[in-house]
C-alpha cells in the first residue's frame, strides 16, 4: 500500500509501505475513505518537534473495516467506521470515568493518511454508521476523528453551557470546531478572535456572534468590551503557543474558566490564575466519549464540521496538503487514497 | 479599643488601637464577639510573608452591628452578623458572576482580631442570623467567616459532588472543612491526609470515610489503592506548599479536578497536567456566594464546622493564640474579646 511518510522538516512524501496486518485479536483495519493533516502534524513539519528519522504519520481517518481480530465484537468488515486519534479500549478504569485519551493501554496509529490503517482496540476505539453515509457527509464524519473532538473537547473543559460568554483564541480548525461547539452547547455570545476573511466567514457559519480581529492585549480589550467589562465566562485557547496562552489569560474574567486544547508550546501563569480564581482544564480529547452524540449531530445534519475543510487532495498529493496549510493558504486539507 | 497588631516575625501584640469610624455611608461597625487567627496569618508570624511594619491583623469575624452608614439597608445596629474576610459590594459584575472574592472594588478589614472593626460593602459583605444564635453555635457560625467557606471553595472548585473520590491534602482547619464540605456535597469517598490523632478525628467526625498517613509519594500511592488503582477523581490541596501540590498531582487520576486554596508557596507542572488532562481551579474563596446556605445548615445545625477550634482564648492573649497554632499545639485558635 502507498501512504505519508515525513522524512524530515518540510520533507512528507508519499511512498510504498507495507499493508498493515492484525497483531492483536482486539485490532482491525481499515480501508481509509478519507484522512486530513492535523495542525500538530505541523510541529514536525515546521521543525519545532523532531523527527529522528522517517516515520509514517497521520491520526485522523473514516474508513470501511476489511478485517478484525477475533476479539472484535461491535464492528464487522464492510462497516463504515470513524475513529479518534488516540485508541483507547474503552474499558478500563480510566476510560469508564469518562478519560478516554488517558486510557491505561492507551496506543498510537502506525500512520493514518495511508490506504490502509492497523486499529488498536478497534472496540473501544471505532464506532459504525448506520449503512454507509452519504457523500457529502464524509468530511464532517472525518472531523469527529479529531478536530471537532478536539474543538469540543475545549468547550466541555472550560464548561461552556446556556448564557455562557466564550472567546476561541486561534482560528486554525480546532478553533472553528470550537466555536461550533460553544454554539452547540448553548451559549450565548462566542467571540471568535480571527484576522482571516476566510475563517472568518466560517467562523460565522458556525454561529460565531461576533468577530475580534485584534490580537494580544488589544485582543483581550476588545473581548472585555464584549463581556460587560470583565472579560468572558469561558476561553478556549486552540493554538498552544505562549502568545496565544496569554491572550487566553488575558481575555478571560475573574472566576472564570480556560479550556486549552493547543499543544502546550509555552507557560501558563498559574500563581497569578489562583489569585483570580480562574480555572484551567484540556489536554488530548476524550474522542470515545463525545462520538455517540457528535456522530448522531453530524449524521442528522445538525451540525456541519466538515466546512473546516478547504483542500480536498488525493492521498499522492500529500506533500501539497502539508505545504498548503503550512502557509496557510488551506485552513484543513483533506486527502483521499 | 484594643486589638492585635503583628510587629515583626513571632511577634502578635495585644495593644489599644483608634476606635474604627464609619469613612463610607456603605460601611458598618461591627462589635466582635468571636475571631480566630488564619492558617494565612502564619505565613507573616513565620517570617514567610514580610511585615514591613506593625500591622494590624486579623480578617475572620462575627458580631453584633453598632452602626451603620446612610447607605446600608440589610444590616441595622442590634443584627448578629457574619461576613466573609473578603469584603465584596455584591453587586459588580464579577460579583453577579458569583465570582465575590474578586469582587471589582474589594476592599481588606484593618484588623479583625480587635474589639470593633469597621466593615466595607456591609451590604455585600455581611449576613445577619435570624435573632441572636444559640451559643454553642458561635464557633461554627465564625468559620463561615473563611475557613469554612475556604474548605467548600476547594470542592466546589475541583467539581466536588456526588458519587466522586476526593482526596483532601492537608489537615489544618480548611483541609477538615474540605472533608467536611465534600461529604456534605455527595462525595462517596473521602479521603484525609493527615498524621495527627487529633486532626483525623475531627476527620472522622466530619464524615471522612478514609485516612491516609503517608505523604508525598508515598501518600499519592495509598489514594491510588484506595480508587481502583488510578487516583481521585477530585484532590483538594489546602496547604499551598510545593511538596502538597506535588502531592496533590499525584494523587489525581487523569481526567480528575483538582481545588487549589492554598496560598502558593510553590509551582505547578501545567504542561504535564495538560497532557493528563487534570483541572486545576481555585483561589480565595467567595464567602459572599457560599454563605447564605452554609449559614442555613449552621443554624439548623446540619454541619458543625466549629469542631476545627480546639483553642479559645480571651483577646487578650492573641500571643498565645499565635504560637499554639504556630507550633501546631492547636488546630485554630478562637479569640474573644
Amino acid at each position: 500500500m502507498f501512504g505519508a511518510v515525513i522524512h524530515a522538516p518540510g520533507d512528507v512524501r508519499y511512498e510504498e509501505r507495507p499493508d498493515p496486518t492484525i497483531l492483536e485479536p482486539s485490532d482491525a483495519i481499515v480501508r481509509t475513505v478519507a484522512a486530513c493533516v492535523c495542525g500538530s502534524d505541523l510541529w514536525r513539519y515546521r521543525g519545532i518537534a523532531p523527527v529522528p528519522k522517517p516515520t509514517p504519520i497521520g491520526h485522523e481517518f473514516c474508513g470501511v473495516v476489511e478485517e478484525v481480530g477475533d476479539a472484535v465484537t461491535t464492528v464487522k468488515p464492510g462497516d463504515f467506521v470513524v475513529g479518534g486519534f488516540n485508541p483507547s479500549d474503552n474499558t478500563c478504569p480510566v476510560c469508564r470515568k469518562g478519560a478516554q485519551a488517558n486510557c491505561l493501554h492507551g496506543a498510537h496509529y502506525d500512520g493514518a493518511q495511508a490506504d490502509r490503517i492497523r486499529i488498536p482496540w478497534a472496540d473501544g476505539t471505532l464506532l459504525a454508521t448506520p449503512g454507509t453515509p452519504d457523500e457529502d457527509l464524509i468530511p464532517s464524519i472525518l472531523t469527529l476523528s479529531d478536530v471537532m473532538c478536539t474543538g469540543w473537547h475545549a468547550a466541555v473543559s472550560a464548561n461552556v453551557g446556556p448564557g455562557r460568554s466564550v472567546a476561541v483564541v486561534g482560528d486554525g480548525a480546532v478553533g472553528l470546531c470550537a466555536v461550533l461547539a460553544s454554539v452547540q452547547l448553548g451559549a450565548e455570545t462566542v467571540i471568535a478572535m480571527s484576522r482571516h476573511d476566510n475563517r472568518r466567514r466560517v467562523a460565522r457559519e458556525f454561529g460565531a456572534t461576533h468577530i475580534v480581529t485584534e490580537r494580544d492585549e488589544a485582543g483581550a480589550e476588545a473581548v472585555k468590551a464584549l463581556t460587560n467589562g470583565i472579560g468572558a465566562d469561558c476561553v478556549l485557547e486552540c493554538v498552544g503557543t505562549e502568545s496565544a496562552r496569554l491572550q487566553a489569560v488575558g481575555a478571560i474574567r475573574p472566576g472564570g474558566d480556560i479550556g486549552l486544547v493547543g499543544v502546550p508550546h509555552g507557560d501558563l501563569p498559574i500563581n497569578d490564575l489562583f489569585w483570580r480564581n480562574v480555572g484551567v482544564k484540556g489536554g488530548p480529547a476524550h474522542v470515545r466519549s463525545y462520538l455517540p452524540h457528535l456522530l448522531e449531530l453530524v449524521l442528522d445534519r445538525t451540525i456541519n464540521p466538515g466546512l473546516v475543510f478547504d483542500l480536498d487532495l488525493p492521498l499522492s498529493e500529500i506533500g501539497e496538503a502539508y505545504a498548503a496549510m503550512d502557509e496557510r493558504r488551506a485552513i484543513k486539507s483533506l486527502v483521499r487514497p
